[in-house]
């Protein structure tokens, strides 16, 4: 049963999660927050105690919403092959979602590369837990004989997680939002080189 | 010749630079700024009347040196397909450089890429005017025979840049900074796998 103090809760997480995308994680504010839902600023250091004990949960809110959305489908592949490229798809479905202000990881993790402390480090979590994710996803495929035998599953999880970076931020500062398609194209045509049967993909369109 | 102003001016740009790639382009503050330098308010409102007209100053300074230090030495090299390659390598050498924040140009778009504005268009500018760059050296490439028939030449330049964007980020949150080498091995596999003689190019590693 989710107690009304937990929908409080997670009614701030989703509107800062939201908010951040635009104003940066760094830019939330606890007083514009409470005015925005309507709330005493007392109300919300309840639940937060501090600024970066809100951006924590924040990332927090937004790593269990990747993992309804994206690493949870994609594990409902049977082939290996497949539950690569669907991690790509999701991946972008994610990026290219309605945020006010595109991908909240990629943001973030842009935002604080260069601001050592907790929050860099529970971004950088959330990354290395992604790219292992694909790691592992490719080096399955590779010892089930669906992906060739000579790929370094490291470099090709770094150029998927590239093309999807960039469509992150270039979708939206070039207003065609064309990245989201390339980064497609750009993953499935990798893939489909790199794949023993490429037929088991999409065609290339 | 210098003047005494022109060369006050560059040192403002130069360390608003540098300070912009640790707290964004939006947390430059004149005040701040003023202190550092050792100068009056006053002084500095002598060169920039306002924040953006700091900002705009600050985007076209970064882009006066990633030109003198990616683009035209690219412009040196005879081979279109050399060409390319330099320019993959010289950006990422610019992404990896030792500005404290990384990237000034990657951050600053991410940054900006859900604000509107001056700002953001002079961004956007700068992307365009690489991703249109990169184009133009893919299309004549091509059309010298340094390039397959059937390449794409906007995908490989969204591909290009798309593994040097991810390093610009990775390479700082991820600590080990293989990012910047997996970017580079990445745009060379890429290059040798469409070159129509690939033996131009180094080996990969």
């Amino acid at each position: 049963m989710t107690t009304r103090g937990e929908r409080a809760r997670l009614a701030i997480l989703e509107t800062a999660m939201l908010r951040s995308t635009v104003d940066g994680l760094g830019g939330l504010s606890l007083g514009n927050l409470a005015a925005e839902l309507g709330v005493s600023k007392a109300g919300l250091f309840a639940h937060f105690p501090s600024k970066e004990a809100l951006q924590l949960a924040v990332i927090d809110h937004a790593a269990e919403q990747f993992r309804a959305e994206v690493v949870e489908p994609v594990l409902a592949e049977e082939s290996r092959l497949l539950r690569l490229w669907r991690a790509h798809e999701l991946n972008l479905v994610w990026k290219g979602m309605g945020l006010p202000g595109g991908c909240f990881f990629t943001n973030a993790q842009f935002e604080f590369d260069a601001r050592p402390g907790p929050v860099r480090d529970r971004l950088t979590a959330a990354l290395d837990a992604w790219m292992e994710f694909l790691v592992a996803l490719i080096t399955s495929a590779r010892k089930r004989g669906e992906l060739r035998e000579d790929i370094d599953p490291e470099q090709l999880a770094f150029e998927l997680h590239a093309f999807a970076a960039a469509a992150a931020y270039q979708s939206r500062i070039i207003p065609d939002r064309r990245g989201i398609a390339q980064a497609r194209a750009a993953g499935l045509s990798r893939l489909r080189d790199l794949a023993v049967d490429p037929t088991l993909l999409p065609e290339a369109s």
